[in-house]
């Protein structure tokens, strides 16, 4: 094990004793936090680019604050591994994102120094104006600190609340923790230059300085200056959007440079009357070469080794469904010129990048904005576009109005392809796609499809591009397919029809989407014990397949429906379907299984469904229930 | 009637005509279009004051743009009334808002001229950019403009849609119609200067002169130029967000003198490049006096009288919901201090002017922005306060992810008041409540109430001003109450427990919410029949009173669930747990009655609930066909 020596650190017991440490020991103490990061990290795997170029500012922000009396709350939070370290956890950090460990994301359960938990971005501000108003109506909290990074701070909730944080003109940090540049030595001197200000100024006219200082530089020099100003805004005037939304600005300043980083953050906590903004510039992954040299900066790794800086990637025995989409995608649009796609910042995530290296042009990556993404969708199919909007469930919750009013209202064939349904394994319940099935199936004509295996997803997206009758939204899991054969081509399904895979005679497992596995195992496991099992593929949540559905419940004695959803989605409609034509009158052994009503915290995705009890064993289970024999048969095949 | 003479508008079939007239024919176009939109509305009732706004914008832009070619976008299209008129919709104006009528909001199924519908607010820019991609990929579309409020450009959705369109760098025309202010005289005399200029000025040159001649007016009237521009953004530098967005930026122009208009449309028509914004300055309820001297500039009106501009309310038996949800709510901010509570730009509309007329500095209204008011409410309760968060049904879709992510996940007690759930009468299924149960009640540990009377709902607000131990939301509908007695204060109902209002035998009518009303007279009818009838009032969608539909189940032949609300969630959640437990499997005639899986138009609520098959005949029928009993024998009672 490559334990690195932490003396300083070791000294820590919680942010308390940072407050007394002098400059040199909090610049030991990031030294060695930051050693202690890659070592963790190397073991357990995580977001290790985004922690690393935060350390200096995480000291700094727990010197300077009072945490956990002030708030301090981290947009997305992915970057929160140093402040777990500080902040009491440091002998859990080896459980991370693990089953019954420290999750990837701050989480009020956690620690108390977690005030806001996170997962999604832009959120930060929000809260931390929350707790301002809090504070300034009595309650016992004090400063409020939010930091958010320059990707998060450009979507749309992010500028409500800057916006509104401006006009409530509460005192509120917001530290604009921008990584999307490394620190050229210019813009580092003249930050420098400028904290050693910081201490006796006024903070009201720090800014004022910043420019006088910026304009006085020589032209090189001051282009990188200005440079460090512009990159999250685009604003030459340098800052103007908090400035006119009210906040007080400064920076930027060099996040990596402990000195400057105290300085900064004294002042202002010593001045601020209202909203203050703060600009850092820190390095995705510092400190460590090979995330700073990586083009992902090692954003988010499995285990590697320090040294070579090798990850250990298990090598897959199948295609991910991500890919499966992202190539299927692109072999949809060289056939048809009218496919186009639509990403919110995620184009490796979705698979869109595939499509993007071969028709950059029609790949349309808006950023952090999932509302704007589906409308802007809609808009290209109402002009005769067939756009995809690759949006993961969970994140589709911030585009649902847009899909709701803009698409669907509309009757507008928007695709969407919706990755990471279901239970997503070490990002946990933030991440879960466990409600898309019931927020979607609700809505009037819109097609709702959801892939049993990979050969399955091929074909939706292909039955996707070929329907121009209105909406369609396929779902499907992360990871990998289940190594079945790959057609050559997606084939076209019929709207609305579901497939046998497995003809019986007692009990009818009806699986939609993901669990088809474990139904056809159940179904193995059932008939060894001499049960009669038909298997059937829904492939359909909406409109369903009630043929299908007449005929289980007409020739079997019990029903099964499974879906990696909550309650309200496909298992409720065939209910209320079942309800509505009187099929219930009579008497039917009907099960729905769905996740369960509670969020699932993470583990592995195997050890998460287990959990939600939706395994394969818990499907027979559940239909020796139905059929009225004891269960608990298939205990040991679950060792 | 108050017919106004309109020789030059009785000319026009289509916008097509205008694109022959002259200057002088225009403005008297306009000034007969506004005659005929208050005469229109005057009739029918609707959104005066945004109609009048825009009336001389809308001659312009149909005049200069070859719509529907070119694709005209209106944004929240309220302001639409003088763009029906004048693009076939003139015969049947008087049908407005009513059943079978045209709707009061842009609607692509109605006319080729409306390219996008909406009622929702900002996603003009979104769908327009969408077009502009299609007609740059070869799509037989022309030019794309969005027509947006001060109000809407201010939401982050529209914000993401400016960020990438000025990234996109599309031909591309967003109209910004500012009518917060009255434009005033010298503001009007720079525009107009301006304009003459526009002729033979390329471009990109506008702004540069738009400053220099505004930087050389003496003082005051500079002072006014400058206001002009910075009504929306606040930005004293002048449309600077536009510009840094990428925008060529034109305005502030005086959107009532259609010579101006005239002018930078064609123009901006002939030259643009990429992205445009055109700012243009109007009064709403122009040209109206009641309206233009009314406070809320007649935004949404009855019928009234032309002459006076006397309103014909009519007088209501009982109060509204929404006025009992703000005098609650502010009788029990008064006895706690901690309750605050959180609008998205509808004080009014949700009862809250109540509590800030008492509580200024408690009530919190953050504009077009549900998403931030969402979490910012989040932020709030981890602080200790007790926020109400105050949203329609329809738009709190707007703030989903938030409510999952922010709140519910982190067990937060935001209180969720949910005003217009069910079907909302003239505004049609834009505005819809109809999806609020299903998208609530599959989230884990929320409890989700609906009110069944009024009286209900002062229990509900004061249930939820109690309750700390997490989330918890209330819907209730548009309009009056029942007219019950009210308690003095509301009571803090039993979590999770619902109460049995009439015992009988044979049939169970669970009800959740507001169709109580109608249950009880189905009971009636029923119990006429001879049938012997419980109605039961669920008061909690979630958690269920599963004891009482235990004692339901037990002791009925049948179990009728009805809600206002889209399939998938109370009458879902009833089925899954009767599933679950067996209760189904010995035969139970249930039946879920909820709104049927399509978009119903706008009507007058009674119309709706009708075509939804969600009256009291309905809920009757329902209950004998349950029974096995040959219904119709209602049918006379629904005329």
């Amino acid at each position: 094990m490559n334990t690195p020596l932490t003396p300083t650190l070791d000294r820590v017991a919680g942010p308390a004793d940072l407050r007394s440490m002098n400059l040199g020991e909090l610049s030991t103490l990031a030294r060695e936090l930051r050693q202690e990061v890659i070592s963790v990290v190397s073991e357990t795997g995580g977001h290790l680019g985004s922690s690393l170029g935060v350390v200096e500012l995480t000291v700094a922000l727990h010197a300077v604050f009072n945490t956990p009396f002030d708030k301090l709350v981290w947009d997305v939070s992915h970057q929160c591994y140093p402040h777990k370290i500080l902040t009491g956890r440091r002998d859990r950090m080896h459980t991370l994102r693990q089953g019954g460990g420290l999750a990837g994301f701050c989480k009020r359960t956690e620690s108390e120094f977690d005030p806001f938990g996170a997962g999604h971005s832009s959120t930060s501000i929000s809260a931390a104006l929350g707790f301002a108003v809090g504070r300034d109506m009595g309650l016992p909290t004090g400063d409020s600190i939010a930091v958010i990074g320059d990707g998060s701070i450009s979507a749309g909730m992010a500028y409500e609340a800057l916006n509104n944080a401006g006009h409530e003109n509460r005192r509120l940090f917001v530290i604009l923790n921008d990584n999307e540049m490394s620190i050229a030595p210019p813009v580092g001197a003249m930050s420098k230059y400028l904290s050693g200000l910081y201490a006796d100024t006024p903070l009201g006219k720090l800014k004022d300085m910043a420019e006088d200082f910026e304009a006085a530089l020589p032209g090189p020099i001051r282009e990188g200056a200005r440079r460090a100003r512009q990159l999250v805004t685009g604003f030459p005037g340098g800052g103007t959007l908090f400035e006119e939304l009210g906040f007080d600005y400064i920076g930027p300043i060099d996040g990596h440079d402990m000195s400057q980083l105290m300085a900064v953050m004294r002042a202002a906590r010593a001045r601020a009357a209202g909203p203050v903004l703060i600009h850092v510039c820190t390095v995705k992954g510092k400190g460590y070469r090979p995330a700073e040299t990586a083009a992902d900066k090692y954003h988010g790794v499995s285990k590697f080794d320090v040294v070579s800086g090798a990850q250990k990637k298990s090598k897959g025995n199948a295609p991910s469904y991500t890919s499966v989409f992202g190539q299927t995608l692109t072999d949809e649009a060289a056939r048809e010129s009218r496919v186009v796609a639509v990403t919110a910042a995620m184009p490796s995530g979705t698979g869109l990048n595939i499509m993007q290296d071969r028709f950059p042009a029609r790949v349309f990556d808006v950023g952090i904005a999932e509302q704007h993404a589906v409308t802007f969708a809609g808009g290209m199919a109402a002009s005769g576009l067939k756009p995809f909007c690759a949006i993961y469930s969970t994140f589709l919750q911030r585009g649902y109005d847009q899909l709701v009013h803009d698409v669907v209202l509309q009757k507008l064939p928007v695709r969407f392809a919706i990755d990471r349904a279901g239970l997503v394994g070490a990002d946990g319940s933030t991440h879960a796609g466990a409600f898309d099935l019931s927020y979607l199936c609700c809505l009037p004509g819109l097609t709702v499809m959801a892939a049993g295996d990979e050969a399955e997803l091929k074909h939706m997206v292909a039955t996707a591009a070929a329907y121009d009758e209105g909406p369609i939204a396929f779902r499907y899991p992360r990871g990998e397919g289940l190594g079945v054969e790959m057609p050559e081509r997606g084939e076209v399904l019929e709207i609305g029809k579901g497939r046998i895979l497995r003809e019986g005679s007692q009990v009818a497992l009806l699986s939609l989407g993901a669990p088809l596995g474990d139904a056809l195992k159940a179904a193995e496991a059932l008939e060894a014990r001499g049960i009669s099992v038909t298997v059937a593929d829904a492939r359909f949540a909406k409109p369903m397949d009630t043929d299908l559905i007449a005929q289980l419940v007409a020739h079997h004695a019990a029903l099964i429906t499974i879906e990696h959803g909550s309650e309200g989605g496909f298992g409720a409609q065939v209910l209320h379907w079942l309800a509505r034509t009187g099929r219930l009158d009579k008497g039917l052994a009907v099960r729905t299984m769905t996740l369960p009503d509670t969020f699932i915290e993470q583990a592995s995705p195997a050890a998460m469904y287990a959990e939600a009890k939706l395994t394969a064993d818990d499907i027979a289970d559940t239909a020796l229930s139905a059929l009225g024999v004891a269960p608990a048969q298939f205990g040991t095949a679950r060792a």
